[in-house]
């Protein structure tokens, strides 16, 4: 039994954290932590904790690190770099969720984000989160710095196309729809009900911060600079994230599938042989699941990948990335069908 | 290990029940049965069965009493009845989630089905399985009639009230709304998404057969027939009920929560002591949240009742069903905190 | 010509209001104000007025009043009251869309509303709005305290009935749900799209304000005073109210009937005589919709009625009271089948 | 005052054209034919014509043609080809809503969907019903194909970028979302509410039929043969599409601005100065509404064009040549500001 703490408990990556924590059967919650609603239950503030409940404290570093081995920090960027260093010198183990230590480069971070990158000497330690690719460095590591939404759907998507050289680094672009769980529990007029439902928009069109992280990765995984087009759209849905990729095949389907071919053995990455995902595949559960189609006539590869923002695109990778920590089975407290309905 | 198996596996509810059997640690699958989908991977019915799948199979009793310690039946009413007795005389038990096992009374089924019982024989051994109601009768029989969605969420509120006579018996009356998951999955052109978003209707009025359920259940906690007005509604949303239900009280608000403290110790039944419960707070979870008002101007209680139709409506209970009768913890594949998202 | 003003026009009933108002070919707008984005462009805040666009101004009585026929004021209650004297000592007619010139007796307002009537003298001068009982008073008076949603679609329902004596007074009961929409454009956290979507709740039980409005209208129906039980429910959908209405029958379905025969040869209210309304049936138009089951094994009346709360609920009505006010045909602006998709 | 009739009157789009149809001045509807609901009113298939309303007859074109100027026919291809040679012959001018007579050359559409076009003979005088690039030629036809509703959305964004030559030939991609009224009124399981709420999914990839459409007249405004990528998605909502299309520039934004100068004086087609529409501004309209950002770092224009597909994509367009047909106001019947909520 781990003992984890959580920094951030009630935002919707918060919640969703927390509620896959209360069915992990290898830790206990030592702390959770709202600034918002510090002195209350958890289940007065999302009444669906029925019987697993909790109770909302103010931040506390010191009983934090004293009674944690591992705390995940659900805060905005920058804020993050503010308790992170706190804890991590007090030896406890971090994953965090904001964007503050995805990156490898404090410039890229500084560009994106309109800001000094607020603790630039944790970058050269900080692991990116994603286990299909930084497996080993994440299970010894003190700092993961888990992927966002938008980020994990794409970069899973393009990283094995990459790296296997099946399609051109040039002329990539993602056209990604999101549930608006993924803009958070934020009292905007943009947000509300009536605005979002029966409707959908494009937003960040050339400027969403998400950009930086994937050309981040998928740069790596061709040994040099790629430039992508990346549009999200908010969708009138709660969860779930489906990118539609285009990009110049170099290789025929048997060539895509074998690069795919990187994913087997993974828990929770699927590649359809046949089809491609819709959002309801995968739903309520930590799996990214991905399809193409070959147009030979327009000479485009049309890639679909789906994911559950608040799961596999948040919280639930980052469940992924505490069983790294601690040497658990890496299904544990993860291994949910979609739930379709 | 327990053996189960599955008659109806394609259907909304059979579909739920072995998304949950595929999280129960003790149970496995022997023959997940679909006549529409026979032959076919249950991934390719619902995709969502990405890394648990099972193999859709044609009925054949034979091989499914042999394989067999329990069988959950999903099937419309009266086809149950062809097929739950060929089970239940080779020593299976069944849990039936058709409305044929539900009634003590024939008659009452001919009445609201318009239709002889076709199996009235069994009636005398079927224990309506509501375990808040009849654990010990459930975990001792070989046939449990699994309560209707609807039912479930009337029952359970206002079983306790009329037991301890805190209610008038005359004048109840329950405004049921229910997610169109609970009209199963019908190619109608009445379920089609662009007849049921963005509007609500009320149907079955003075019709509706699970009247007759609701009422079996209350009339025998208040020891008279009781007769009430049902009003079942279609919501677009996927799962979920809320019942808004109206009564005379004989008792002020501590006679109410005396009543409800029947409940004590109920792993699924969480009675609010403040506050009225809404369909999030349970969607997803096998959990049943009651609130109630008692509006003194007008000398009305006003009780809300919600749960999730395919879960504690349907197959969520048709499992807790199965961990009595096989002696698990009543929790075991169940303990889920809600959704909320 | 008529000349109108519109005080409130960026909150959702001024929005639809405005929306009605551009495609009514008597009437020019004269002066659209907004406290909040006054100087932009109304398409800047609604940009579905691509074609039909006002400049925003700030709020001048002066300018208002002498440019105007006839004034609307969409504004919260006690707002109004502000207001209104303002136009109405300058000689303007008033359609005021908040609860304050509702009211004959200021204790009611003063008792629901938890605060003083703030122009309680106007009161004895105001016409309650709703044509299809005040059609007269309506047409001569210089103030209409047009109603509220819930209001208008359960008086339209039972005001007859009760006029006719074919119900009992006592223990009727309102379950009303409607859309998001009502509740206005207001950052609430309960408002946003992930807190609304795939959930319905009631809220405001025994306590809601428009009960006594409803009472008051019906008690003069009736004669007496009639308490009833209200229970309003938020709905995942952005407009439209379903009232389904529980009374105790005095007459038999041709009785019933006949009561409704009161609206022969209303333009906006619609009598089924089968079966009952759904929300659709009304959206996006100025009709009410009314349909009833008479259930004599419960001795039940049940009455569905339905219409689009921003519409007949509040801006349509408003400008079938402005067509009433400046003697237009009833229809002008307004003659829409409902949209249905 | 001119004479109409509509084939295929229940039909999402034939529903549609009856309720615009009901709300225009100059015309009275003939004859509505059904198949499926002969012999019933309009109001007992959609209730929504409640004041409103028709009867729906057999298919007689005798009847039709003596009593009509202009027929509109919403079939599904093929079916249109039977019926509108008839229709033509004695003299009645067809508008028809099909795929039937959109094409220039046969061999496309043999090619598309995969069966000779069965009355190849009247592709040389049908015109492509887009009023803004054939608007005289519409004026005088007697036969007009009514564009599909993807295909109206990716034209009205792409023809003036490539007649002006503003953006490279090759690339292309569109990567376009419908709401679900697009699928029409079919009894499909992948149309239940249950399986469309809340998930989008990509569909025919590289094989949609509206391809071959869109790729027709853009290559005609570009002077030479242009191959898209086309992505329909679909969205769980109702009505409206959002298309989402990427291109190379050759020219900066004020060249864009300038090709889009030939909307100038449009009545339904409005390009954003700044901004991008969403699916809202235009849903219950004719209009279309397009915005777009250059992206410098990546060297790509994106453009976002919407427009509500049962109108501007299908019924409200054709009411549009109806207008020019009869030398009608353009407006006409059409002159609605989006309904926004």
């Amino acid at each position: 039994m781990v003992n984890v703490s959580v920094i951030g408990a009630t935002g919707y990556a918060g919640a969703e954290l927390m509620r896959l924590l209360s069915g992990h059967k290898q830790v206990r919650v030592a702390h959770a932590v709202s600034k918002s609603f510090a002195g209350q239950r958890m289940s007065s503030v999302y009444r669906s904790f029925l019987h697993h409940d909790y109770t909302l404290e103010e931040m506390d570093a010191d009983a934090i690190s004293r009674d944690s081995d591992v705390v995940f920090t659900c805060l905005p960027h920058k804020k993050s770099s503010e308790v992170v260093p706190l804890l991590l010198e007090k030896g406890v183990r971090v994953i965090d969720l904001s964007a503050d230590f995805r990156y490898k480069d404090a410039d890229v971070y500084a560009q994106w984000y309109n800001t000094a990158h607020p603790a630039k000497e944790l970058l050269c330690q900080s692991v990116f989160g994603m286990p299909e690719i930084y497996r080993e460095k994440i299970k010894k590591t003190q700092l993961v710095g888990n992927p966002g939404c938008y980020t994990s759907c794409a970069i899973l998507a393009l990283y094995p196309l990459l790296k296997a050289g099946v399609i051109e680094k040039n002329g990539i672009i993602i056209d990604a729809k999101s549930g608006t769980s993924g803009a958070g529990r934020n009292e905007q007029t943009a947000l509300l009900f009536c605005e979002v439902d029966e409707t959908v928009k494009a937003y960040g069109i050339a400027s969403h911060r998400h950009t930086s992280e994937i050309e981040q990765e998928i740069s790596l995984a061709a040994g040099s600079e790629i430039i992508v087009s990346f549009t999200p759209h908010l969708l009138p849905i709660k969860r779930g994230i489906i990118s539609t990729i285009y990009a110049t095949p170099k290789a025929d389907e048997a060539g895509i599938m074998a690069a795919y071919s990187m994913y087997e053995g993974e828990p929770f990455v699927k590649v359809y042989a046949q089809g491609v995902p819709e959002i309801k595949h995968v739903a309520g559960s930590n799996n990214c699941a991905i399809g193409f189609v070959l147009d030979k006539r327009a000479n485009r590869l049309v890639i679909v990948s789906c994911l559950d923002n608040l799961i596999k695109g948040a919280s639930g990778n980052a469940v992924q990335n505490l069983n790294l920590l601690c040497e658990f089975d890496e299904n544990e407290g993860l291994n949910d069908t979609g739930w379709y309905l």
